[in-house]
């Protein structure tokens, strides 16, 4: 049996975006070639929500939540009814089926919450669970503290788009060899893939075909650029009898400072999320709910802008890092890049580190997606477009530095 | 091996707190006798934020973190560094021993989100746990969850000073035969017991003589009564290893619409449970710890006059109670009664929809805290005086009719 020391061995997290301030920055004097590089520092492990600041109205909406008093500060574990009508009915018309605001739809701290909620809801010791490589970090730590089994998915993400897409061969074998359980997120993170009509019309089948759960993460699913199409699972005619689409207002809207989410779906599972959500943490915290209010209600023109502010910044990244010879896949949605580096005379995470250190850079390393991504690392570029384009550059410089 | 069926039939939560309102209320007016009550509903099963509104300037504090922006979202999973470093202090002050902001301190989604984290990180299959009964009802939950062993510790709080606290005996005899982890809540949540400074002295000395980890919820720690004494475990001379103490402002402060809470203690565990906190909810959310500003420093005479308004609550409450021959013990700190009722013609659960139904009042079922309290209800009276006052009296009404 697993120790506890061994499981949160394996929950690691000083790579974790936004817990860099945490490591040791010393002895990289020694080994660190030439001087700093100037420059604005910009974090890429997450978005900028000074430069792409939150859904307009959204701290007024916490405030009318904050004067509602005790009625907002204690709703079902489940968020507030009245909260969850409104969305159910936004959330059901923008994935392509009805939601029940009473049965369907749980309101959680973050995606992540979600995320938690969904796998602790059917996830036990030794449940195999397929897991996309590359994707969200968290969907394996997940898996391993909940006692599962990982069964290895492979992406396929650099080549033309009707060869990407998870590999549905080894899908369906993991299906019909005991998996219980399917998790990936589409736009994919760390990639920005978005999977295609007939990827997800597949997955869904094999689904319902083999009984599998499936817990398909959204989160960036409104953010899509020009040309791209997308297809919520949950819009499927075949669907699988257990089914959880995952979706929230932190990237694509900023309210990350809220700590919103929303998964919905099969009604049995949301039960259990609810009852799990009565011992993790009560709710999302009552007046922040509020705040829902603006999503999927923002002003007019308000996401086509902010859609077409990172489209440009996402051209001018890949101009860059395809300038260097970065083998980088072109995000279709969300604000993800990863792009592939040369080989350096350092390894992965120390290069990272004298990136943050000599040139104020912080990036996620690849292998926080995959073990096997040690050539890769992940840009947030939801940032400010000069500093982001900057600090591209300094990426380029700085692997010029230490390429072997 | 338990399935997830079972995992999740244990964490039923439809009679927890605030979850009422999903209970069908169908079918009552068959067993009903007579009419119903008039009066102001109350819901007695938590706080009412109305009446006891949240610390000043608490919104204010948000507002100032919403606009600190980026900074504040994205704050460390365990929670803003500068505000953890004025907690730090605060707590250290409060509960006579120093705590170290950067590595004993973590800022969690409500004490619930700390006592996830902190049972997370010391239980695992096999684990055996002493519990108290009665105590609060997620410790049990959790222990289970995670897939611990419960060992019953039974707590003595109708009878004088001296005899009342835990079977130390029984305490005892768990921790030497392989208790490694004990929780529980002083003041006791659901009786108001506050645990004698002789008795925190041997459960510390216990724990470090046995070498067992203690987690000791105070969350109701600031509420104390006029002549009441209070000692905090931490501040004893011999001290377990592993120690975590959970404190929060959502209940004295009323602040539970924010959902704040802090551990403290033993560094290795604040780290594990940094790292659950990492795919659990990431964290606190970030705008919403800076109203911890305003925890520990409310206004000259605020906290005075909020612990006398509700020892003036209490008072009547308890003559009520005990005029009707409910055995109420008296509560020390906090805002719990927890009276024990005569036996009555329909079972408990029965009798607590009747009383929602038919009289507006909403209590907390005994059995919630321990299986062997099925006679007893547990009020929060953290409530407008004169509401709580009606109601206590409609309850006793209640009783009369259905009584045997």
């Amino acid at each position: 049996m697993i120790t506890l020391d061994e499981k949160f061995r394996a929950l690691e997290a000083d790579n974790a975006p936004g817990q860099e301030v945490r490591q040791d920055l010393g002895e990289l004097n020694a080994i660190m070639r030439g001087g700093k590089f100037d420059g604005v520092p910009v974090d890429f492990s997450h978005g900028d929500v000074d430069a792409f600041p939150p859904t307009p109205g959204s701290a007024e909406a916490w405030k009318n939540g904050f004067d509602r008093g005790g009625h907002q500060a204690y709703t079902e574990y489940r968020g507030a009814a009245k909260i969850r009508e409104g969305l159910a009915d936004r959330l059901g018309a923008f994935t392509g089926r009805p939601v029940s605001a009473d049965s369907e739809l749980i309101i959680t701290p973050g995606t992540q919450g979600a995320l938690f909620l969904a796998l602790g809801a059917t996830v036990t010791a030794g449940t195999k669970v397929a897991v996309v490589e590359p994707d969200y970090f968290a969907n394996r730590k997940l898996v391993k503290f909940f006692g599962g089994e990982i069964i290895p998915i492979p992406l396929h993400y650099q080549g033309s788009l009707s060869e990407n897409g998870p590999d549905l061969n080894r899908l369906e074998a993991a299906f019909k060899s005991g998996t219980k359980v399917f998790v990936f997120s589409t736009p994919n993170n760390p990639t920005g893939l978005v999977y295609s009509d007939s990827t997800i019309t597949a997955i869904s089948a094999l689904g319902a075909a083999h009984d599998v759960t499936i817990i398909v993460d959204q989160l960036y699913s409104r953010m899509l650029y020009s040309g791209e199409v997308y297809t919520h699972l949950r819009s499927c005619d075949i669907l699988p009898e257990n089914l959880i689409t995952i979706m929230g207002p932190s990237k694509t809207e900023s309210l990350s400072g809220f700590r919103l989410g929303t998964a919905f779906g099969t009604s049995k599972l949301i039960d259990r999320m609810e009852r799990l959500q009565a011992i993790v943490s009560l709710r999302a915290a009552g007046y922040n709910q509020a705040a829902l209010e603006t999503w999927f209600q923002e002003p007019l023109g308000w996401m086509e802008e902010r859609i077409s502010d990172h489209e440009a910044i996402r051209d001018e990244l890949l101009k860059i890092f395809r300038a260097a010879n970065f083998l980088t896949a072109t995000p279709q949605a969300g604000s993800y890049l990863f792009p592939q580096l040369p080989p350096l005379s350092v390894d992965l995470n120390t290069f990272i580190r004298l990136l943050r250190h000599q040139a104020e850079v912080t990036v996620t390393p690849g292998p926080e997606f995959a073990p096997a991504f040690s050539d890769s690392i992940r840009l947030n570029f939801s940032q400010d477009h000069a500093a982001a384009v900057a600090a591209a550059a300094r990426i380029v410089k700085m692997v010029e530095v230490y390429r072997t």
